[in-house]
């Protein structure tokens, strides 16, 4: 289902192709990147892992947390990071060490190393604010997700408490699950994980003297726009004293168009989402839009009182709303469905040609002679250091196994609909889905963690049925996308690591400590949305938080069946499903020369609920890319991510200053408001009078 | 009164001396300019105007008389519009003659005379839509103005048939007033005319290889800004049901600096003057908001029912409004009479210089013998080609007299209240001032126009006394703004002229041409905005035309003197006019270096009526302006002005659909409104029962 970039998957790879290249050959015309790095030592793996590194580490956790969950919240689309979380890490502690450096205290210098281990925590953290759940299966448990679904289905309110308890007791399986394997996948199978290669590309350029130059620009114009996007935020702050004000209601294209979704709402947020994103992700979402508010959904709506009852209101899933959301899911799950069984099969077959190759030379724990024999001086030299520091297997099962056992004695008492037994069954499966997962993601660069979590909540809640099966399917979706997406990333660190010459028990604490972090930080994080913003996951609120409602129509879905749709409703939602698998085909077939335009089907779903006015924030942000690539490629592919990073952090830091005056009940004092010509009038009149 | 970038007059010096010295000491480095353009013949006087020239020459008087007129009605400030005039002249016949020259039938090249050719008539035809007084005294005479003025005066609405009738009977005149002095002023006296010289380079400088390759570039950014502007204006467009809605009325600052009008209302065309504008008439004009809006408003306000009676309409002369339009006339008389005095002084002085050394050297028409041994090559060129091509002196005399007696006749036929022997006596004084001015002008570039026509309000108000002297004096203003103002204009352009080869004949037809363009395209301009704004001239609208209240209120005070001020209003207006004075005795005693830094009097006063949020537009300009020198000064200056001027350009020609669609009555669909907290809840009460 979920693949790179698209729906409500982290888009990994925020990298170009191409410059990886350019890059390359540049390399290769020169010396090879340990060559360079020869005259370096590295530290020892306790020496990686210092304190400023995880200080630094804390305070960009906070700030994806916070990017991240409002991404969740508005639409789910969430981008690559990595090059923001790269640049700023670098930033910081090059800071800390050239301060330290003028004062003479310095006692060790910022290694490659050390910036790996930040990269890993960081990413580790934040990843937790998506595999938490917060806008999706987490908060589809909620009271006010369950009113709109017009659910009989249990209930949990959010709270802080039994949230940290819960991540606690299932984003560490994850861990211990594939770490034995490590060396199977980076060295024996020579995985590719494209966005851990190319975040390890990153970072060696920055530690190379051309590199860091070029990093400090980035930065720079990283600063710039992160000071713009902050700034324009809380100047957009004043103009919004109540949720139907202010710029976020602008109507771009007119009055009509903003009826039905379609306006630029000024978002600096999504302009850069739309930078760092393909354009061909960029052109779905805004093509789903027009599909569905521009054609669908008038359409359907002429039918009103035929194929739905007139007098259901607009949020009622029985109405237009129950249309909105199951024509997405069936888009997502056909898409979803699609690329599982795609990557399944490319998993298998991959793996059916390593084993078979291996089993012909049985000398184990060697690489295969056809590679050993052209293995570069950089291959010698990062196995070498790869395979220094061990993670014995034995503390790896060891460590399963405990927390598999607290956490199925934990769980139960959390949600008393997720029985001891399903846990049980999730725990024998999970090892293999997770390796399955972090194969695949080497493979492909997709990860499917929120494909396997919907497997769950179909699997788990037809299970339980009507006795709390709602609740305990999003539970176990929770169970499974944690252990599954920690799983791949994990993986993914212990491939930049390989290319930095980190060492694998330096990734791993450093992994194990980021996901403690960001099992703190995210719930905290999002309690501070819930609390400030008392709209948070309503339709037309500024955080509609779409895939909680997704989520939860799912698990009824898999309870109820269909007999929770309105006329019609099953109809469309087949033709959609087939489309969806249907234009994955044909997308697959042409080739990638053609390929490549034809629109991706879970990025069309997107809009379909919630609007396509991201998706024209997302096109700007393409145009503006489109324009300055025509201009200057060399500059906008230099700076473009770094101008995109900008726009995005500094937007997504300003809801914290945004969340706590909401809480303070300090109210923006002034209201933008858009009337049509003739209610100004009436509204001048009640005013004069 | 009116220098340089000053209140109600042009400012005409767009041009940054340094870098008129940096091409200078560039081409003497190389050649003289007359040596470049040696082998290119100098084309006679009749074939310099070509219909091309006079067609492409419609065009822009039609586009700058939208522009000066949008700048008339809104603040009064009129930057030099001659960089834009200058390149897009250039551009339409260079791209006419290219289009021609392919399809192999240009018969004549474009040469810079033709060039001039247009650029003279261009500024002769929106030079009447200055001195025209659509924004002053014209205006001033209508019935919506006196009304505000809350005086007994005679009205005379405005009507397109008299307007043109009345701008065809005075404004010839001053051609023919100063036509005899030419070569006195330009060869004998050698009088520098700063902007016509500036305009001259720029003319030259376009029709060398490298000049009109870096012509075509500003021309690009121009057009590039020119439909930013102009799409940027359409944009606001649909945002303004009514006049409080928009852009225009968007609280940047607050609500509270709203109240006192200091808000940034995004208008391009202000930013783009604040470009061409010097720095510190951008201060000036905001300091004059910040200590009358700021200050002084607020503190007589306390005054309320003390000081003026509480119960009058905020419109009222009699109240706070009284303070604010009487305050600013005493500061523009104080300043005004201060530079009157310091340009005629500076004007007899010269002339007596000059004469002294004519009597010293009895060989008349001849230049004097001690520049004519040092006369370089291009002097003797130009004095040559300047002498050939004579205008009889019995022409001009004769055509001033004939104009002169059809004009006497048909003036008391328009405004009844100016009787015959009124404007024979205008007509008496005339020539003389005329020459003073085009005297006054080469020497300083200060064009003293509307001073002259205060002068004319005041002592013709006067005698006229309460028999209509109220009308009489603004038409006397009209008769003697015009002559003066064309002479100056004539005068710049004979020194183009002389600086391009371009032969003094051209240049008097081209003006009489562009001045009779004037008479009719400027008053069909007004006619435009005078019906698709009916709220054109009243204080809180988008065109209040500032000067249209000062001058009618100068011509009361004039008739009635100072009865009709409020309490306390005269001392206050004592302390401003001393201070104009004094402040313009300290800027001229501490020298160049300190004397920049002080304010303008004159720049100060404007936002005394209108408030202050058209300075926050300047100075947005400025600023940008400042940055970009800072990081690429070259750019800057070579880029600059074209920027500024497609701000200005594109703005100003929107105006003209705008109108259009005011006029056909299609109005905006929506208003952008902007209420306050406590407002908005009770509009939300009020649009949801």
């Amino acid at each position: 289902m979920d693949n790179n970039g698209r729906g409500d998957d982290r888009v990994e790879n925020g990298f170009n192709p191409e410059e990886d290249d350019r890059k390359k050959e540049m390399k290769e015309a020169e010396m090879s990147v340990e060559q360079i790095f020869e005259s370096q030592e590295v530290p020892s793996w306790r020496k990686q892992l210092t304190m400023r590194a995880f200080a630094v580490s804390f305070v960009l956790s906070i700030l994806f947390s916070f990017i991240v969950m409002k991404l969740n919240l508005t639409t789910g689309i969430i981008p690559s990071l990595n090059v923001s979380a790269g640049l700023l890490g670098f930033f910081f502690v090059k800071t800390w060490t050239k301060m330290l450096e003028k004062s003479g205290l310095l006692k060790q210098p910022f290694t490659r190393q050390e910036n790996t281990v930040i990269q890993t925590c960081v990413v580790a953290s934040s990843g937790i604010a998506f595999s938490g759940g917060f806008g999706s299966y987490l908060f589809g448990m909620s009271e006010r997700i369950a009113q709109q679904s017009g659910d009989t289905g249990g209930v949990k309110n959010p709270s802080l408490g039994w949230i940290i308890g819960f991540l606690f007791v299932v984003s560490f399986l994850g861990l211990f699950s594939v770490v034995p394997l490590r060396k199977i996948m980076v060295i024996d199978f020579r995985l590719t994980y494209p966005s851990g290669t190319a975040t390890a590309h990153l970072i060696n350029s920055f530690h190379t003297p051309q590199g860091a130059k070029l990093a400090k620009k980035q930065v720079k114009t990283l600063g710039k726009f992160f000071s713009f996007s902050f700034l324009w935020g809380f100047f957009q702050w004043f103009y919004t004293a109540e949720e139907t004000c202010g710029f976020f209601n602008f109507p771009t294209l007119g009055l009509k168009a903003y009826e039905n979704k379609f306006f630029f709402d000024f978002s600096a947020t999504y302009v850069g989402v739309g930078m760092i994103c393909p354009y061909i992700i960029n052109i779905s979402v805004l093509l789903g839009g027009i599909l569905s508010w521009g054609v669908m959904w008038p359409l359907i709506e002429t039918r009103k009182g035929d194929w739905y009852p007139a007098d259901v209101s607009s949020s009622n899933m029985h109405g237009l709303q129950g249309y909105k959301v199951f024509i997405a899911i069936a888009m997502i799950l056909g898409d979803g469905l699609y690329n599982f069984f795609k990557v399944l099969s490319r998993t298998l077959i991959g793996l059916f040609h390593q084993i078979r190759r291996r089993q012909a030379l049985p000398i184990a724990n060697q690489p295969s002679p056809d590679t050993s024999n052209k293995l570069s001086y950089d291959d010698q030299r990062r196995t070498q250091l790869f395979l220094k520091d061990q993670i014995p297997t034995w503390f790896s099962v060891a460590g399963y196994v405990t927390i598999a056992v607290i956490s199925t004695i934990v769980l139960p008492h959390i949600f008393h609909e997720l029985k001891w037994y399903y846990i049980l069954v999730l725990y024998v499966f999970a090892p293999t889905l997770a390796f399955c997962n972090a194969y695949g993601c080497g493979l492909t660069d997709w990860s499917l963690a929120s494909t396997y979590g919907k497997l769950a909540i179909f699997t788990i809640g037809a299970w339980a049925g009507s006795h709390g099966g709602v609740l305990a399917g999003l539970a176990a979706c929770g169970v499974m996308m944690n252990i599954v997406s920690t799983a791949s990333d994990l993986m993914q660190d212990f491939k930049t690591g390989y290319l930095t010459l980190a060492s694998p028990r330096s990734m791993f604490i450093s992994q194990v400590i980021g996901t403690a972090m960001g099992c703190i930080v995210s719930p905290c994080v999002f309690w501070l949305f819930y609390k400030a913003f008392d709209d948070l996951g309503l339709p037309n609120s500024q955080y509609p938080a779409p895939f909680a409602v997704v989520y939860r129509n799912m698990s009824i879905l898999g309870v109820q069946g269909f007999s929770a749709l309105p006329k019609n409703c099953l109809l469309l939602c087949y033709v959609f499903f087939s489309a969806a698998i249907l234009i994955n085909l044909v997308k697959d077939r042409v080739g990638k020369k053609w390929g490549s335009y034809i629109p991706l089907p879970m990025a069309m779903a997107i809009p379909f609920y919630i609007g396509s006015y991201f998706a024209i924030d997302m096109c700007v942000g393409s145009l503006i890319l489109f324009v300055w690539e025509k201009i200057n490629k060399a500059k906008a592919d230099a700076f473009g991510p770094a101008v995109a990073s900008g726009l995005i952090c500094g937007d997504g830091i300003w809801t914290l200053p945004s969340s706590i005056l909401a809480l303070a009940g300090v109210k923006p004092p002034i209201c933008m408001k858009f009337l049509s010509r003739a209610t100004n009038a009436r509204v001048d009149k009640f005013l004069g009078s």
